[in-house]
């Protein structure tokens, strides 16, 4: 009999769905603001595209002066922009919902965190010139598929309002921490849109449209919307910014502690603005106190790592919360906004322990 | 720029803690009837143990004629015996208790099955002589640790009344899929007793003993112990035998389907006896037909496969039971036996799916 291997102990991403891949980070056990790419959240529509990279063109038309068509290498040749930027699937949390949502059931790791380096849009659309009357930026990817509530196929594809599009650090992405992006997360091109919900970050660009109209794609005008009610499509409206939110990593829920001291430790994140205050309670929100926050030198559109010391003085049961606020005045609400296709969940986030 | 890899989509381990590790089986998507040891799940109690291989003893000691001290050859030299069997943590599900039970919370994944190889416990016992008056025969493993609620060290241990250990199926385990044991799975020795909830298969053997009295470690007289009541251990009875029990595969819980056909499969299990039918209900437990069952040849500790044909013909929500019955007459109950410290969940097996 050989030596076995040393036991290593790692997290692994949590399987949702295999057709499409749908997997979540766990997130309870990332401790870097950098999550490897191999634990960064997937999720897909469809099937993974089949590209041909000896050959990869990027088309921009429609409303353009000049229509054109580059290739990597011109892509490359371009100044770029390089950004830590957390993406969170609109969809995040959705298992937390009552009355439960149909759909991916998503616990709290359909988020993740690293570096993108890319081209400005907006630098490309100078380049390509924009024509009056534009409106709206289409970008398509290459995954396609059948959806269950139409009978056509679809690809991927979503669009920007102009001002959106033009904001200088709205890219064309081609490198995920200092490497070509990962074939799962868009290579060779990904839209990367900070502050919006990660489905307007289009993976597997294959062309560019500015167009004059308002676009209606399914994945735009169906899917990622929020839909406030059960029976109808009353008040419907757009899923966009990311909400401001909080998600406690330690100690997990339902855990078995002893009494003494310990440290909560969590992350909070926004879209419109900075997180400015996280706030922990361990008496389920009779009392509040401010916790300590990890800042970085620039926190445009990171995740922020906070931490409390808690002393536990007696045995029992605990329910813990944390609760962000953003530069923006945004806090979280004790109750999420119930939505049918359960999007955009940033309630209080909540965890129980027992002291034994 | 490199071509990228072609992208493999496979599921892995749901992280449940680190420290110890527990991570689960991704049970959904394990279309084998043996489960690879990467996707075996793990459940352990303290970190790892530091063993000495090279050097590595078996000692058999206690109310024995003679006392054995057994080399890993001595053991490879005996009469061997091999057998595909399910282990299952009596945590399994427990997350899905109401009201929720405190400790780690498994969903549908602690739970795996593969084919271990070893010597019968009851050819080494032959071998030593038992003296009169033997009651229990006490396994220790190598892996110790502090626990929340007392403040000694103790190693994994655990009793097998003797007729148990006697059975000619609990056997010394030195391989696994036809590999010696990883080591995350108890490598170089494991005890294996079929029908038994998994804690009774102790892992990294460092001695067996035969003792005269009840023997009353904390994951036996402590842990491991149905309590039925919140407030006190008043009933209290220990958990041994599996529950026969059974899971939805697929669909997936809250998935959004077409209306057609469809398969529902699963896999369906028990302790004592073999699971003899499986039934599914598409109203919410209305009414209820039986599903087609796989078995294999020898089913006496296997987990059956089954799966049964639906056609949704109206859209709409659906609510999807199964619900097993073996050879002893056991039947999965409606509602689990809530127990406070969530062991043995075996209710029938529910998910919601909505047509559209």
């Amino acid at each position: 009999m050989s030596e076995p291997k040393q036991p290593v102990v790692r997290p692994y991403l949590t399987t949702r769905s295999l057709m499409p891949e749908n997997q979540e980070t766990p997130i309870q056990f990332i401790q870097s603001d950098i999550v490897k790419h191999k634990l960064f959240y997937r999720r897909n529509h469809f099937s993974y595209p089949a590209l041909s990279y000896s050959n990869y063109w990027l088309p921009i038309d429609g409303l353009v002066t000049s229509p054109a068509l580059l290739s990597m290498n011109d892509l490359l040749r371009l100044p770029s922009k390089t950004l830590k930027v957390v993406l969170e699937c609109s969809g995040d949390k959705r298992s937390l919902f009552e009355p439960k949502v149909f759909g991916e059931q998503w616990e709290k790791g359909a988020i993740s965190q690293g570096i993108w380096k890319g081209v400005p849009l907006s630098a490309l659309l100078e380049h390509t010139g924009i024509k009056e009357g534009a409106k709206e930026v289409v970008v398509e990817g290459y995954d396609y598929g059948e959806r269950t509530d139409l009978d056509q196929v679809y690809t991927f594809s979503r669009s920007l309002p102009i001002e959106k599009a033009l904001h200088p650090d709205t890219m064309i992405a081609y490198e995920y921490n200092h490497r070509p992006i990962p074939f799962k997360h868009g290579y060779p091109l990904r839209l990367i849109v900070p502050q919006w919900y990660a489905m307007a970050s289009v993976k597997w660009i294959k062309r560019i449209s500015i167009i004059g109209s308002h676009f209606s794609g399914p994945f735009q005008s169906i899917d990622y919307v929020y839909y406030p009610s059960k029976e109808n499509d009353n008040n419907a409206f757009p899923v966009t910014t990311i909400n401001v939110n909080s998600t406690i990593q330690k100690p997990l829920d339902m855990d078995i502690l002893n009494t003494g001291k310990h440290s909560i430790k969590g992350i909070a994140w926004t879209g419109k603005g900075t997180v400015t205050k996280v706030e922990v309670s361990t008496d389920n929100g009779r009392t509040w106190a401010k916790a300590n926050m990890d800042y970085s030198d620039d926190m445009s559109y990171e995740w922020v790592s906070w931490s409390y010391e808690w002393t536990i003085l007696e045995k029992g049961e605990y329910t813990v919360l944390s609760k962000a606020t953003d530069s923006t005045g945004q806090t979280q609400p004790a109750l999420p906004f119930w939505n049918r296709k359960g999007y955009g969940y940033h309630a209080i986030d909540q965890i129980k322990v027992k002291a034994e």
